[in-house]
């Protein structure tokens, strides 16, 4: 993944030369017009000619900044998960730490509108696989994925840092969950690790999120108005956060 | 929907024709080829070309059968909803009825099982829509989907009939949400109707539903071993019924 690390750590290195701008900025247009033709066509089976003809270059040009479409795709795909997790972050930080409810209302409703927003890169890293694409095993799309997913986790680890993290309502846990619990551990020895039932909570309130963000990016609820999408959503992550353990204000009357 | 209907339909009508028979047989297979090319090219987003050259005939050969690809696309997304439905109800049937709690785990073990066999028709009917297709309004594909949507409801039917239905753990409904209740009674009067706190329940069911299935199906929980994945399935599907109010036995030790 030459090229991705090259586009995503320049900031930290020695200025880049004259040669490795343009390149850069090269990359960075690829990247931009891949991601403008997957949204204008509705579908995210890129193909490199068309990428090739809207930059006026020709096809095999392309090959000199990805090796083939699988590169450009993991590039793709980690940038979505970065951009959303610097979205959902934002929303975040927004709602004061205190506030674990508001907090996570807010990485809830940051996950849901990016998804109605953007559902085709929402489908990119969390729907059907691109045909024929191949993630690189514990590649860069696997640790983007995580660095997402630490936004959820953030909400609970502050929750039990204030002292206000219940236990979730479900407390029993398989030892077969259990054991991945343990396998995280140890492969992330410097986070902190929840305890295994606000770890399958967690993987709940995931499930529950992404269940009604992708029903509704993707046309599934059209069925009821606006106003009755915002109802069920907005009680949905209510029931969740409850199961889940985390505090929850009274309901509005 | 013409050819549609013809094909749907003949059980019940007078014996069909020699012409007939071998017309509904063409459609048969050109469905057929489709479904296959899809699940084959893992992609929902078909090519009448692709599909006349399997079948050994020219394209425009195609549009005898089809008027275009919309109307081909509206009957596969009507027949695999029709086909989820009935994969969910005869698992819903195999458990007896005053076992509601199973009854339950049968329906969304099915629904799980077949999204993880067929991920490219579950995607194509409960994902993103294929790319430039436009299904008719209340067409065949809604109402298929609805078909396939009543097992769910039907369970909390059955268990509203048994007197074992309780209250869901969310009582409060909104006053939006409420009215899509209201719509659905109008639309569907001969239709028993769930109260707005069993509505809410069966949607957030049917949402945790479809985020497990729809992140396990795509290959987004293989970072989890198969038994923690069953796991936390078992896990989910119990919170689910325990928040909607259905009967859940105590979880095994």
């Amino acid at each position: 993944m030459t090229t991705q690390s090259q586009d995503q750590h320049t900031a930290g290195g020695p200025p880049l030369s004259r040669r490795e701008r343009a390149r850069a900025a090269t990359i960075e247009e690829i990247k931009e017009t891949a991601t403008r033709l997957m949204s204008e066509q509705g579908t995210t089976d890129l193909r490199f000619s068309d990428i090739a003809r809207e930059m006026g270059m020709t096809a095999p040009a392309l090959y000199r900044y990805f090796a083939d479409r699988d590169e450009l795709l993991t590039a793709l795909i980690a940038d979505t998960f970065d951009e959303l997790g610097a979205i959902v972050a934002a929303a975040r930080e927004q709602v004061p730490a205190d506030d674990v409810w508001g907090r996570f209302l807010a990485v809830a409703d940051a996950y849901r509108s990016w998804a109605k927003q953007e559902p085709v890169r929402f489908a990119l890293i969390l729907g059907m696989p691109v045909p024929g694409y191949n993630a690189p095993e514990d590649g860069p799309t696997t640790e983007a994925a995580q660095r997402a997913m630490s936004q959820l986790k953030a909400i609970f680890f502050d929750a039990a840092d204030q002292g206000v993290l219940d236990k979730p309502l479900l407390t029993d846990v398989d030892e077969a969950l259990r054991e991945c619990v343990e396998v995280e551990k140890a492969e992330h020895p410097d986070e902190p690790t929840p305890s295994p039932e606000t770890f399958q909570a967690m993987l709940h309130s995931w499930a529950s999120l992404h269940g009604f963000s992708s029903l509704e990016a993707h046309g599934h609820l059209r069925w009821l108005t606006p106003e009755g999408r915002d109802a069920l959503f907005l009680s949905y992550v209510r029931l969740t956060a409850i199961t889940a353990g985390l505090p929850v204000p009274p309901a509005a009357d």
